[in-house]
């Protein structure tokens, strides 16, 4: 797919639009009076009880929330005056958060901190990295189901630019490519889109699954998550849509009300590494994967994609490239809330069974 | 204080009845034709790719969900035939959960399992341990902060007597005495109460913290902390309230909106080992923060109150009992919601600092 056609928005922001075959994309100057950005606006706290960096981004208190449609700020913007995106249309771009919670370059963070820093207690960082939003369509009113097939691939293009592109940047050590959607779980913005973060650390979760994957290798010489797809195809109960290229699966010990894996059958690391041919599959299973979703109750499920994106080397090289899809709707009517079992001791509950929800999944 | 009075619901759960000095609990049959009780009504299984257990209880699905006000199983039951409490009335009341998570009797539980029961790749075990609720009061629309001096050192007497029963029982490796208070974070009882679990196993973030713990020991020879309730009191910039024998704290790394860390002075492992004066010192400085929490805004706010307790020997020796307490409100109008970054990978943004959030509770 074509190059993306980059610009800059008033305050300095990097956008890029990546176009349709067919399409060229025609920005328009930005022309709103925006205050220059703060470059550095949070600080990682490390967090000597867990062994965890917490982000500390005070300024975003006054983001964008839940405006109404005509004021919405991923819409088209032909004026320059009312957008983020100053165009008269668009497929699918990708700018950087106007509040983000990282933003920056510098040295990478290892986690704990370094010995030499713990100069005091209390140890902090700037909270280096990077905030994107990806706009997956103009249409306002849209989903990533809804989009046509080729509009979909358009957004896996431009998930593996972007994955491509972070990972080069200094400093940041792992890129997160993830959508948020409904009001339930906190969307304040309703025009269909995600975001992508460049962290400057080893997330946690991702952190302890490396650990996992480093003693099983060291354990069984091979790789924990290619034996776990294994295991699930040999057992079948739990798997959800398959075809050559992909799995899709509730995993066994499933910790959300809706929660699908989606799995490329050959190991990579991250979406750089596969071939155009198992990114047209991606991008096709992905989407039929989160339409089953939308077909579950009568309503758009409210739901979170997160993309689990590894380098290819170091502490990361273990990892294995997949999709986690999570719901908290455990009803028609009612919501799974993280209360103090699961947020105060990481102790989750399910009130489904994994076997349950993939039938439910695999007929519709 | 004086002994519980106990005694057994229809279904032949336990119920205990704690009363204030001068008061005897007066208890009826329960007269009820409840349905026999699940005796094994839950799974745990093994997820392998982050080494932690979670809880699989598909039967509570269908459990009482917001009733009104003039069905609420909590309040007292005179006639034996409209509530759990079976009597006129009651002081602190603690019983089974008739919808419990964990239960039954057996083995404890080790993180990971032991090799032996990898006898196929995926593990589960009986999920055994202990659901109880306790109801602070028989004022269906009262709240802990809310209790009389005496009526919450009451509570406190509850806790500590459930901790010690049920750390003596076989199977149970953690007890959590919790409250999860306000329909925001998804409370479906109105009434005041909170809950008690025997859990089987180590809870993840206990583990984790556990493991921080013993690093820092075997680093410095000295208590993890310990040494960070020295550090706060250092520091002084986000100590909420501090007395002879307690300190409340915002800490470093604060997670939530609103967070707040209570530690006795003198390092216990759990309400077990603190004295009756520091018992009622606790229930003093307890009360005093949730009523703080309550002044923050017009409206009572919803929070969750997590007793971090340790046994006093092997892997939990270096624990140190506090109260970590957590709010999702992070203002007047907003909730903070987990989304994908919190939630699937653990990497926590907060919108307020920490030193900002203690500044205000210190002034309430």
């Amino acid at each position: 797919m074509s190059s993306p056609t980059s610009g800059t928005l008033a305050d300095g922001r990097d956008i890029l639009f990546f176009a349709l075959p067919g399409h060229t994309p025609t920005p328009v100057p930005d022309r709103r009076p925006l205050p220059p950005r703060d470059t550095q606006p949070s600080e990682l706290r490390f967090d000597r009880t867990t062994g965890q960096w917490v982000i500390i981004a005070a300024q975003r208190q006054d983001r964008t929330y839940k405006p109404p449609a005509e004021a919405c700020p991923l819409c088209p913007g032909p004026s320059g005056l009312t957008s983020e995106v100053p165009a008269a249309d668009y497929d699918v771009v990708v700018f950087e958060n106007r509040f983000p919670s990282l933003a920056g370059e510098g040295a990478g963070i290892t986690t704990p901190p370094d010995g030499a820093e713990f100069v005091s207690e209390f140890v902090s960082k700037p909270g280096i990295g990077r905030c994107e939003v990806i706009c997956f369509s103009a249409d306002h009113t849209g989903s990533f189901a809804d989009l046509p097939a080729e509009h979909a691939r358009l957004v896996v293009h431009a998930w593996r630019h972007r994955t491509a592109d972070l990972l080069a940047r200094p400093g940041i050590e792992q890129v997160f490519c993830f959508e948020n959607r409904g009001e339930e779980i906190g969307v304040t913005l309703a025009h269909p889109h995600g975001q992508i973060y460049g962290y400057p650390y080893l997330t946690p979760r991702t952190a302890a699954m490396l650990v996992q994957a480093r003693d099983h290798r060291i354990a069984h010489g091979t790789n924990l998550f290619a034996d776990l797809l294994a295991d699930e195809l040999a057992d079948g109960a739990r798997i959800v849509a398959r075809t050559e290229t992909f799995t899709a699966f509730v995993p066994f010990a499933a910790r959300w009300p809706v929660e699908v894996h989606l799995y490329p059958n050959r190991r990579v690391h991250n979406l750089t590494e596969l071939t155009d041919a198992e990114l047209d599959d991606f991008a096709v299973i992905y989407r039929d994967l989160l339409s089953r979703f939308d077909r579950l109750y009568d309503a758009a499920l409210p739901y979170m994609a997160a993309l689990h994106q590894y380098r290819d080397n170091g502490d990361q090289a273990d990892g294995y490239f997949h999709v986690e899809l999570m719901s908290i709707k455990r009803s028609a009517t009612k919501l799974k809330y993280l209360a103090a079992s699961e947020s105060a001791m990481d102790a989750f509950i399910a009130d489904v069974t994994p076997e349950s929800v993939a039938a439910r999944l695999r007929a519709l």
